[in-house]
């Protein structure tokens, strides 16, 4: 007899038909004798129909009253799922996060768990309910409702599973595990069977969508083994868990990519000592978040320094960049919104050598320019021009051999 | 300087543009230098679509959950409205029911709020704030949400006025305040300025849907002045106060009528002492309502016994009475739902003799036979045929001189 958190995405309780079909996947696992404590969030596009309805009313939403308002959207689903488990005769009860309760700090609209007091839930399970719990969403010291972010109910659901010492946290979502890469581009893409945190963390933050990366970050910390799969089907997803030694055989796990990138050059940057401060606090102070770097001494006195940012904050990156470079009377800047980034991750790649290179070969023998190089223990990076994107992702999933079964 | 709180209904908060003009509404009387507390209930149309949603899960819908869901029509207006007093330029705060917090029994779906600490309202108001109250719903001594039943705002406001000692509780709607009669079908009716509680309790058990009747019997019980108007003018509406001499002078402050009426008899019953019981106990077990109840004895030993049942019991009552009149021996059991309940009140009653008989006199005039009549202290009402309704509450208005200026 196991104890299991299961979390549910927007799409998996969209609305009641789904709610009652994931009630009966909830209340099977019961009859088989596990105990079971669910985490859900909104239905799926109603955490975006109230933020509109806050916009209409003031723009940006005060965040104290946006917490308030979002926090509705996990109320409903839970509230229906528990309806939904009595139907299946068993005996379920919703908790709020301010019931259960789930403590945060004061920051709203990005929360962070601080403390889950786990005796409520346990007490419940000891009376034979399932307990539902609100994802998303938390209370501070002071009693106001906080949320949690983007993606805040796998968070929630982690630090549930922490908090009662839950044998595994499921998170259920519409796909079947996490995959060797994206099967939209690339149909031989496989779903992996187990995985690190860490390769978990390079993946979820290098553009997989699959798990937030806070969760994985949370389940890393508590040694909590994550089990990402689908809530259409009773296959088994992808375990995320501590490595071990079988692991270390795999040189790559995965291959991710994303489009989500611009890159600013400036040109013949004089070099003195405090350049770059002069050049990356204004953009760290827009809350600009920079990813790669490159700098390139030439001969002399002159560097050029390239970077790359979200997409997104491009035009404002750009034009404080062109401001500086008079300052620091650099010579030109120039900028490119359509490059991407590819990456391998692995942590085989930790114990064996020339796994970049491999890779910067696969890419040059497809005829594809590598334009920035960035590397990690287990991760390598490659900026490319943006065409070459899905190219590139296919000819390193074949090159490294993830097409090929386990 | 005053302290009011004022409620908002459903229509007057249907949207965002309602519910900015409300927050205008609110943030102009912080100008004239009132201290305001607001209590809302949710957009209308809200309650319905949710309890539509869990009857799609569960019918009848889990007690418990069901006030989990409902609650969430609240917060989403009193979060909107904190975020558009904030745009005015005023502090605002949302205060759902467990915050306040709004303690009640554990009735769900009709819960009985039993106190209302004042403190955090009071510190809000000290700082400046304007505390945006959630209706409809509180807290268990336990922490689940409970909800007051439909209307439940009007109490939560009046509640919440003797909570903090407001000097008024100012109930927003979408008509002017409370009429004689229904202005829809006597054009004559004229809005009230001043009524006395148990009046208002008269009229809106009658079937006068300004105010809910838990929150006028709350009002009186504390004192605490009551005043109707409505969200779209800033014409004074109608006072709802103790009674006092001036009012004494008026004989019929209102007329009210009810079609929701259905009549049961059962002729000839063997008069024997405890056959009302017989008839009535499983009735009442069935959780139906009677309201007038007329024994006509006949010669000798039988009776014949007239009541009446909302019409929405009228098939379950006529069930009940058919078994049980074979149990006692009646001769027959007779039913009619094309009937109405025509009403006068006034305290002026009190001190004046012959308002009844002229009632009847009135109604005998048109041409109206009165099937059934029962009186109070401050009211009469008649049972007649339900094709003379509107002729009935004109001719009374009309008649007791409602349709001249006070």
């Amino acid at each position: 007899m196991a104890l299991v958190v299961q979390k549910y995405g927007g799409t998996s309780v969209a609305n009641c038909d789904r709610i009652r079909r994931v009630a009966e996947r909830v209340c099977q696992r019961r009859r088989q004798g596990d105990d079971v404590v669910v985490v859900l969030s909104a239905m799926a596009g109603e955490t975006n129909r109230l933020i509109a309805l806050a916009k209409e009313i003031q723009s940006p939403p005060d965040p104290r009253e946006l917490d308030v308002l979002l926090a509705t959207g996990e109320q409903v689903t839970i509230s229906l799922f528990a309806m939904a488990a009595k139907t299946l005769g068993f005996e379920a009860r919703s908790f709020l996060g301010t019931q259960v309760p789930i403590e945060t700090d004061r920051a709203h609209g990005k929360a962070r768990i601080k403390n889950i007091p786990g005796e409520r839930l346990k007490e419940a399970l000891a009376q034979g309910i399932i307990p539902v719990v609100a994802g998303f969403q938390g209370v501070t010291d002071s009693g106001s409702i906080t949320t949690l972010g983007r993606g805040g109910s796998d968070t929630t659901a982690v630090a549930v599973a922490v908090a009662i010492g839950a044998d595994v946290c499921e998170i259920y979502t519409d796909v079947e595990g996490v995959f060797t890469t994206d099967p939209n581009i690339c149909p031989q893409a496989r779903k992996i069977d187990r995985i690190s945190y860490e390769e978990m963390l390079e993946m979820a933050s290098l553009g997989a969508k699959v798990l937030e990366i806070r969760s994985v970050e949370f389940a890393m910390r508590y040694g909590m083994p994550l089990h990402v799969r689908s809530s259409f089907t009773d296959a088994p997803g992808t375990l995320v868990v501590e490595e071990d030694a079988s692991m270390e055989n795999i040189l790559v796990s995965g291959v991710t990519y994303s489009k989500n990138e611009a890159r600013i050059t400036l040109s013949k940057v004089p070099d003195r000592p405090g350049i770059a401060a002069r050049i990356f606090d204004p953009i760290s102070e827009a809350n600009i978040v920079v990813d790669m770097i490159i700098q390139n001494t030439r001969a002399g006195e002159l560097t050029d320094m390239t970077f790359t940012v979200p997409q997104g904050d491009y035009d404002q990156a750009l034009a404080i960049v062109e401001r500086v470079a008079k300052e620091i009377g650099a010579e030109s800047v120039a900028g490119d919104t359509s490059i991407a980034k590819v990456s391998i991750v692995g942590v085989g790649m930790r114990n064996h050598a020339g796994v970049a290179s491999t890779m910067f070969r696969i890419l040059s023998e497809h005829g594809i320019n590598i334009l920035m190089i960035s590397t990690s223990e287990i991760k390598v990076s490659c900026v490319i021009e943006e065409k070459y994107t899905e190219l590139a992702v296919r000819a390193l999933h074949e090159g490294f051999g993830l097409d090929k079964a386990e």
